[in-house]
């Protein structure tokens, strides 16, 4: 095996249904824009509230992917 | 834009049912018992076991608010 | 009540599913293996990405049990 | 069992005798002033030095009581 | 000297001008709203950006005042 | 010297009277049950209250020991 | 709303004449390299001393920005 | 694929010659003892000095393997 | 000297020799694929173990470079 | 009130007894061999075990005092 | 160029002015009263609070110097 | 046993050829000018790059001596 080298990014994914949800919608937008993904790691779980309610969640996540693919 | 100041308090809120259900109860409560709340941040994320299930999920979150509102 | 003490292991528990279900299944499986556990605390939320879509969610625990049952 | 929500509060107790008496200093006050405590945990650990000797102890604790009691 | 007691809460000062004015503006609204606070201590600098300028400074602080006074 | 491995495992003493009496609790009854145990190091300090005082220090220890022994 | 999805980036700005400067620094140039940035939150201060005076201030930031715009 | 529960322990591997033997006496023993490994972590590197030259390193690692196999 | 502006991104070298190697070998995949290389940072070490030896280093750095060059 | 620096050193003070004990020791030998102290702030509490017993607590300390004095 | 090797201390500059200042100040006494630095970085920002302003900024910086120069 | 007192101060050792070297070239130098130091502990490694290959490797080091002897 070759000694591959990857590249880890940052990104934000959002969803107003849960934290699941707002992981599955950053990796499926990153992956459009960035490139082919291979892991991702949660670093932060936010979100906003309105009327006493949760309106969205936000899940910061690191993402890798190989860098000599 | 005035400049705006916020309060943050920690609050945990608890469900039998799953992280994002606890995340609800807690913003829930919190919201009848302090403030009209923007925003949360988890901070922890543990829970009970009895009997080899999950019994009870808790979700310790910071939220803030406007203190000159 | 005699002063209990009490022992902390790290599992990981995984599941296509969600972050939820990924905590069940580590907790069902180590309480098989282990002991009676008392309560968990998430560490890490991690998981694999195939062809842009979640494809396994990992999420590490501490897991708790009386050391002197 | 309800969904109990809690909220978590940070104080520091103070001693001249050690670090288990400013725990006990300071959970005692909070209970007068703030609300029904039911759990603590220590933040901090600092004091003063005075002629070569501890004059103060001062802990940093979260405290948690519930909200919705 | 008697075994004071502490609180402390988290405020978030901000400004359109710069680091120092966001603290001094939470410290300031803090104090009319909340109690005769003794010092703060940074825990986060955050901000917007508009249009390739930074718009708002954001700054994070515990703030401590005597429980007991 | 050997090239000699440790093992590090997480234990929680508790007490009723103080933080030390709660490690020495706990190190007494992890060694009964684990092995011979060489050093700690304090990870967390908890404790409950009830009515207004702290009823039970919890201290969270790595305990090491020789794997090879 | 739709489910954004944000990038996140780390840059060091500096300045020979304060953090605030360097963080205006810091934007400013990522603006033009970059992309349409949001959001910034500081990760470290540091700097260089010549002859017992501060010669320049380095901030390194995370600065986030939309991915999907 | 069904759905794999790992344990994380931690260790401490020893070397007078360097951080990399350290790694590898450490997985050898702990494979002998403990179980099958399928991963390392290293979590803090020390060591001991006699008359200013470093005479051991120490890696603490944790170290996982499946707990369901 | 003009107020430079550097951008920081997260690597992943691997090796089958040690965490030196892996440096290496990341940098230099690096310094192809991306932008000419001013300093690196190693955030983690980690690797695979494979019937009681280590098979893989893997090491997350962090690494800078000139935006403005 | 002039702009008074202070430096910070950390140190490792020991006892058979306890943590408030190692603490006080620690001070002392410091206050004779460094400077004048004015506070310390405590990092971390390890000790040795032996024959199942607690035999040493060593507390690591930072502490500070006026470097211009 | 020669294997050099450097020291880190840990000062705190105060400034009733602000942070930069802070910084300065303490660069400053530093610099008299230890080597010649060549280096800081910023650990923590404090600052006493009276009569709800700012009285007095504390900026605890580590700063390294050559130690074989 | 007497209660000793250990003090702690921080170094940074550097080398072109790798980790284990700079640790080395650090602790020798730091014994010929500081004190009998008696452990160290990695707090940091970073390096220099220089047309895409490591130039210099420098390792932050924690290192203890006895502060009575």
């Amino acid at each position: 095996m070759p000694n591959r080298t990857y590249r880890i990014t940052e990104i934000v994914g959002t969803s107003p249904d849960g934290i699941d949800d707002a992981i599955r919608n950053g990796v499926s937008s990153a992956s459009d824009a960035l490139h082919r993904l291979n892991w991702f790691e949660v670093v932060e779980v936010r979100g906003h509230i309105h009327e006493g309610k949760v309106s969205h969640y936000q899940v910061t996540m690191k993402v890798g992917y190989r860098l000599d693919e």
